[in-house]
């Protein structure tokens, strides 16, 4: 039988940080996305995300998007000025464009689904009610609505690659 | 032969945010872990992240650990204040384990090789050099040391999970 693990056990796990650690930062999340064409229009339009940054490498024949909640009248004009500007911004997302996927009939794996792993990115919202009839309006898929199954007042919906992206507001976890 | 997208394509794409998103925050990401006796103690010690919240579902089987970079001393000691404060940090991981995956012999899925999706979570940090001198010492697994390949001066390491982390600074992408 799974016995779990203690909350006293887990603190006591937890090492005091390092002082050289003081100033990192989680940045960035990566994930693959097939056709920028369908994921750019969602995560501004349907989510509400700014544009920090895009950069072209075409010796490699890849795209990244960093994407984020920012304020757009605060993206640097200079293009050197947004590239630091956008790579230190916190919570980013960062959308990576292999050229041609969306093309091919390849899809890339949202993690919830064996081999598991990845799970959720998670947009925390003033109302989630309010949220998810706007998505519904828009044609946003839906893996929970709010209501749906025991874990009420969230939801989970999916951008076109499938990933998931968890819709909360902070009175529930 | 795959073409990318041009800059200007992308930007005609991006759409204005909704006035209703104004107060959406990117807040988590979540992925699974096998063993927190491994994993708490890799990003509290090596990365220097605090434990935000835990949370436990005995009927489910599975804890949550909100990890983050915040000031150790803000965390509420009040439970369900603490709750409140650590769900409305900005950035949080959010690891899940599923009680007993530490003792089978199954392993989650990076999203680094096929079928791919999920690439890493970014760390910034002040100095890629000390921080990775350090992760060094520590034993940490390097996917790319900080002068390996073409990207210099950035470097991908691994936790217990082997789930890939970016270590960068803010001169270079």
């Amino acid at each position: 039988m799974a016995q779990g693990i203690s909350p006293q056990e887990i603190e006591a796990l937890c090492q005091t940080p390092d002082p050289t650690t003081k100033d990192f930062m989680f940045q960035q999340t990566m994930y693959r996305i097939k056709d920028p064409r369908k994921t750019i229009p969602f995560y501004t339009g349907v989510l509400g995300m700014t544009l920090l940054k895009q950069l072209h490498f075409p010796a490699m024949k890849f795209s990244l998007f960093f994407m984020g909640y920012e304020n757009p009248a605060e993206v640097p004009r200079d293009d050197d000025a947004r590239t630091k500007w956008a790579m230190t911004r916190k919570a980013t997302l960062e959308l990576t464009y292999n050229w041609g996927t969306e093309s091919d009939d390849s899809s890339y794996h949202n993690g919830n689904s064996d081999p598991r792993g990845f799970g959720h990115i998670g947009i925390l919202v003033p109302d989630v009610d309010v949220a998810c009839a706007r998505f519904e309006q828009l044609g946003v898929k839906f893996i929970k609505r709010p209501n749906d199954g025991k874990m009420k007042g969230l939801a989970f919906i999916q951008d076109p690659d499938g990933y998931w992206i968890e819709i909360f507001t902070s009175n529930v976890v």
